[in-house]
């Protein structure tokens, strides 16, 4: 089995002819960020919080988001109460696990999380990846300080334990299920200092489990996120036209931009 | 009766000269936008949720804007006691029942808000409009999927019921209130994959209220907002670039600019 | 005593080796900002704001911001509990008193916190240090009405009451302790059509105060934010692509583009 520029353009135009509700249950930091990344490559974001209405909007969606970026007690509730319902109604769940093991409430969250909900795909950084199974790693606030292969048994760990396609996001991406590895050796340094670039990795892996089963959607979702950061960095003088290019070229993204950079392997 | 460039570009130099305050208890991922949309036409921003402190911050401003975008009880509470404040003071409220059709508690609570409060202006889209007048309307999530002018009996239900202007966004922008209704044909669909643009068309209303009545501000501001986003959109490959080109725009147009581009047309 | 270029690119040459975390309790709508002006310069940002972790996260960081932007009481309750914490620990704490003097409220949350936790350094407008000094100082919303060497008597009272370091920015930015006043003369006025650049000056004054004694560090901060504001100016037609630029400015700025463009004066 490979992932050829073909597949995965042929899933963006599935996304952009059916433009799928994703909905988000996020951090404030990067609320705009993935509501734009969504929009551009054609989806259609909705955040929405309140305990009150989560289980109807979710029954909406097409897939839920959730990300514990900047979590609090009320908005964990909120997220616990979509994902059970998303479950529920078989719509994909995808986890951001954002900062695990910088802090004892923030583990504990995201492993109750991933006990209560067993979510489709989990997408996080190698530190937080290794903190979610348990490994002694090192966290530095949100950002990572391992490499993402250093994670792979982590990854592995974890899709046995709750059966999610689990996505660790590095200089080179894996993605791991129980038979598979997919390996994206795009994107570029310079996306790392813009802030909420993983989480857009994220939010498009929900767009993608609209149209896609869990381990498809991941591995296009960091191709995307690789190829489209590539071309970005070519018109950008620094994060700040980073930012806005990415979005450009994800709402204009061709089949040849694709099959020109794409560098994904899959193994079994 | 008409409106032309000339009243608009009165209108916005109004607004430079006096920097009106505009309050705003808004949702969480269009803060910024909507901040930067309002610094670039001249007016001064500021958001602020606390009970504690709504009602004092509202009487410093010359309009309330309230954006039910990513409502929770509390700030429902605190948008009711600043509006009911606006109201006493005389200030102008404008509403943007964002997402209202989409889960039963949205829907609620955009309903009170308007028997509460009646407030000066309703700026949404046409599924919004519609589901807020208890028509049998699709909202997907918080996009519309109807167009504008099929919410013209919806708009003027609203009218009569609350007295409230009420500005429909589409294609065509329409905007109605007992006599009168302005036809907006200014705009761009690539507006439509940038988050906030129906947020920021809510708080230029807000900004032309502080300076022109409900009907008048209501229609230059969806004016404003079609010529502003169609000379963007000529500088921007995408989406990303649009939404910095649009507040570019905002903070330089002209009186050329909008006449060479304006096409509203009023009907009694 | 003087502050050359030499010494702030030194500065940002130790933020971008060490890339310290910078613990930002701050308001919703400039979140995204901050992240990304601190990611530009090469510090980590983490925002946090759950009681259940505040601590944790602090002790794990060099500095803390806090900002009352958008306050509420339980966000105001972990600011307290951060910024205890990082007293505790010896770590710096940066306030923004964003608004103080709009409303009663704010202004008594941030009299609140200055004697819960004498920040290391307080920076804000005109209007606002002098509100927080208790002198009869009207303050619009969020934006000053005061010149910057107006508040200068009201910093010196703060200094004397707290031990703060004062930064009051302006056109000309004055920063103030017990012996010295920093004069930064450099920045532009399109700088104040973009919201948050307050905020980011803040938070860069946390990054610096993770590499230098206080008064250097918060004059150093006032200094790139200026240097860099001309630089970005220069490439932007309007505030929304100067926000960008900004951010593209502080990831490549160099020892030369200071050298070339720095006014800042020292006077014991």
């Amino acid at each position: 089995m490979n992932m050829t520029a073909a597949d995965i353009f042929s899933s963006i135009e599935k996304i952009r002819a059916q433009a799928p509700l994703v909905h988000n249950i996020t951090n404030y930091v990067v609320m705009n960020t993935t509501a734009n990344a969504l929009l551009a490559i054609g989806a259609s974001p909705v955040m929405a919080h309140a305990a009150d209405e989560v289980e109807e909007m979710v029954s909406l969606s097409g897939a839920l988001v959730i990300n514990i970026g900047t979590l609090s007690p009320d908005w964990v509730e909120a997220m616990l109460y979509a994902a059970r319902k998303a479950k529920e109604l078989g719509r994909p769940v995808v986890f951001d696990p954002v900062g695990t093991g910088a802090t004892t409430y923030r583990t504990g969250v995201a492993r109750e999380i991933l006990e209560e909900v067993s979510p489709e795909i989990i997408r996080g950084n190698a530190s937080e990846i290794m903190a979610l199974a348990g490994c002694r790693a090192s966290t530095k606030g949100v950002d990572s300080t391992a490499a993402s292969d250093s994670a792979l048994d982590a990854a592995r760990e974890l899709n046995s334990r709750y059966g999610s396609v689990v996505s660790v996001s590095g200089e080179i991406d894996h993605i791991v299920d129980h038979t598979r590895v997919a390996r994206v050796s795009n994107g570029h340094p310079m996306m790392t200092r813009v802030t909420g670039m993983g989480c857009c990795a994220t939010a498009l892996s929900g767009a993608f489990a609209c149209v896609q089963e869990p381990f498809v959607a991941a591995s296009m979702a960091m191709a995307l996120m690789g190829v489209a950061g590539e071309l970005a960095v070519q018109e950008s003088g620094g994060p700040g036209s980073l930012q806005l290019h990415f979005f450009d070229v994800l709402y204009r993204i061709t089949l040849d931009d694709i099959g020109r950079l794409l560098k994904v392997e899959v193994t079994a």
